[in-house]
């Protein structure tokens, strides 16, 4: 055990060191969040496929409950029942094209080196021309369900259900429930609830009220998470367990063009169409997944029907709810409709990321419309939704409730529908006779390894180290 | 899977290749043998401890159902539903004694390549002066339930529950159910059901009859075992099977002193004393396991009472029987009890290995005998067992019955007691205030680590490359 401790007291100190500006000491949070004891009964696991090239290679880590299907490298590092999926990493031979071509000389490799990351999705795809052939997390504290998405990190605080996305941060403080997606920032300390996209054509800023926060996602003075939000998926967790107890599960009824994750929990009365993917740790409870459609890493779907080609990004919880054709549900946001409070949302919806509906009534937005910030009662539609059409006549600034718009309306459009599109391609919702292949073609028969660590000695709680190749 | 099968041919025809003058071909036993869509639904697992130095490396293998506790190194090879197991290796500085001291100047590896081996036992603590640092098992191919005890192979066929004990074997065939301890061996075939001990002082040779083999371990025309023993432990295989379904098994209640290991099937009203070892695929169905007792790999105890001290040695079968003090049971023994034919072996007896007794009647034999061959009825003691007392008297040769003793009994039963003496402390059957500790003790809290093949693609069936190191 000993050694562990020494590993979790390094990565404290160093990330101090980089947050010393700010006055934030990461030592209360990591004491009581880590349960040396519990780190002990987890299993860590990585899925291998034929389809995706790898280089693991974990060093005196403990990296309990993680994922990894493609090239990685992970160091000193104490990841904690974290998701670490490698399978959009770059190729050698790949170009990133901003206004020259940078061709990447190596394949992507997902480096994380003396980082302590906690119930934390990292998923790659990076844009980080400086270092295309290394994904790197350094020296970075990441609270409960945060999401790094195609993110490189140095030195930073994530808190929880925070969400980097696309974007490079060094020393930094994210705070809980908000998303950055800002290029890259430096000794920034971002406030909680912000929604954050910052582009050099337009910029979107939403900021949650103190309240609504503190009801939803609040934490305590050592950074732990309480709230609405907190407890549903505490709720849920045992559900999770289950799955780690038993090696055989029944495989879920899908066609043979879509993969169900062996590690989603599944229940109730499911219904799975053509070309979805339904990801490791997706929570589907009486949900209709139609054609094309996804459920992402830590999502929930619950007695909800989901149209077709709908996008549920990471951490995304649909609840009660009717989807349109191809509405996209950014990460973390929380639909939370009731049995007698359905919720009913168009065909071609943008659920922008970290957004929460809550309503006591039913709620229904039509097509074609971004949607953002907190719905509580039907009023609430005006202020946090707008036409898309509408929003694309928008030149220079466009404040509504709390939001503030900035730049160019069809530009921020025409830029997300890229985005969806890309999305859908790459989890292979578009494919078809044998075209355009993707994560649900690709990662339907992943091995799963498991690995446990030291029981006993001066190594307790920490793992052999590995490499694996192919 | 193209991969797998290149993998198995290329083994068959190396094997064949060694095996060349006795017109022997493996492949229609490998054929036979391997179902490759099996093979997909097995998991490899890896036990570690912190007591054991490891290093595994698992390149292009199929290895399936392994058991590594310490260094291992394991090449292009097959290895089906095996046992391997690397915690008595010899380390840097440890001398072996011959004549002259023989240091090692490296840690001793197990080497596996380009072998396949099938519900194979593989114990370290090897005796080859030539490799101290290499324990190597090279172009091997190996049946159902054989034992390799510290033995060194190059080019071998062992037939089903065949033992090689601390020798070496170059371009051999062993037959079902043989034991072969006769230091090394050079192109020769042992005749099934030949049990062999040959040293410096002594030698020690028994050969069961034809009809009475076939009925207990008979093989068909491509060496499938078939016979009572094979129906035996082919009958307690859905046992086995539910150990690998669940994560989690509640512990078996034992004193502090001992080990029970988690794969070992318990079953039953069972009884654990002090320094009482239960290893990995042992068998317990109403067992009393007095103080010191251990049921090595693949053996059985099931409605029967170990008194003290008893050693088990691999694949020892022990049913309906009630065992004396610092009784030792040999290698594959089936000593099939029954409940109106108990079998009651007294106080320091030494069951030679490869023994039956297989009763209609209670049986009863005194202490301090030695035991072999096959016992049936009570007239069958008379031919079956010596009283050490009297073996100790023999300077030149006995024979009785089908067994023929030459040299000194005296140093025939000083040897042996002294190896029983030897594994009783390396089992931690000696275990007292701090000191003697053995693998009771060492394998209480072994961490396993569960692999699986590629599942789809051109290396569908093997492993990816793994090294482990602490």
């Amino acid at each position: 055990m000993n050694q562990l401790k020494q590993l979790n007291d390094r990565i404290i100190r160093r990330v101090n060191v980089n947050l010393e500006e700010f006055d934030f000491d990461t030592e209360s949070f990591v004491t009581n969040t880590l349960d040396h004891d519990k780190m002990m009964k987890f299993y860590a696991f990585y899925g291998i496929t034929s389809q995706h090239p790898i280089y693991f290679h974990f060093k005196n880590s403990n990296i309990a409950g993680s994922y990894f299907l493609g090239k990685c490298h992970v160091g000193r590092s104490a990841i904690y029942k974290s998701d670490v999926r490698g399978d959009e990493l770059k190729r050698k031979g790949d170009n990133l094209h901003y206004k020259i071509e940078v061709p990447l000389v190596e394949d992507e490799m997902i480096t994380i080196r003396d980082s302590l990351l906690y119930k934390t999705l990292v998923h790659s795809n990076s844009h980080n021309l400086e270092s295309p052939e290394e994904f790197g997390i350094r020296n970075t504290i990441s609270a409960h369900y945060a999401n790094i998405h195609g993110s490189t990190l140095e030195g930073c605080f994530l808190g929880p259900f925070a969400t980097v996305d696309l974007m490079n941060l060094h020393s930094c403080i994210v705070g809980e429930f908000s998303y950055v997606q800002a290029g890259e920032l430096f000794h920034r300390k971002i406030d909680p609830g912000t929604v954050w996209i910052r582009h050099p054509h337009f910029e979107f800023k939403y900021k949650f009220k103190k309240d609504v926060l503190d009801n939803y996602v609040g934490v305590n003075s050592s950074y732990q998470p309480r709230g609405i939000i907190y407890d549903f998926v505490k709720e849920r967790e045992q559900d999770y367990e289950k799955l780690f107890d038993v090696m055989h599960l029944e495989p879920i009824k899908a066609p043979s063009t879509s993969a169900v994750n062996r590690y989603a929990v599944v229940k109730g009365k499911i219904n799975i169409g053509e070309n979805v993917l339904v990801a490791q740790s997706a929570f589907l409870d009486n949900a209709i997944m139609g054609d094309g459609s996804n459920a992402q890493e830590n999502s929930y779907i619950i007695h909800s029907n989901l149209k077709g080609k709908n996008v549920t990004a990471h951490g995304g919880k649909i609840i009660h709810a009717d989807m349109g054709i191809e509405t996209f549900v950014g990460f973390n946001s929380f639909l939370n409709g009731k049995p007698d409070a359905r919720i009913k949302i168009g065909d071609g919806c943008i659920v922008m990321p970290h957004t929460i509906i809550d309503p006591d009534v039913p709620i229904k937005i039509p097509g074609e419309h971004l949607i953002w910030g907190y719905i509580k009662s039907e009023a609430d539609i005006e202020t946090n939704t707008i036409a898309l059409d509408d929003l694309a006549e928008v030149r220079d600034t466009l404040q509504i409730g709390k939001m503030k718009f900035t730049g160019m309306g069809s530009v921020f459009i025409e830029a997300f529908r890229k985005r969806i599109g890309q999305i859908l391609l790459a989890n292979g919702a578009l494919f078809n006779d044998g075209e355009d292949r993707g994560h649900a073609q690709d990662d339907q028969n992943i091995s799963f390894n498991i690995i446990q660590p030291y029981s006993t000695g001066e190594r307790k709680g920490l793992y052999p180290s590995i490499r694996i190749k192919p």
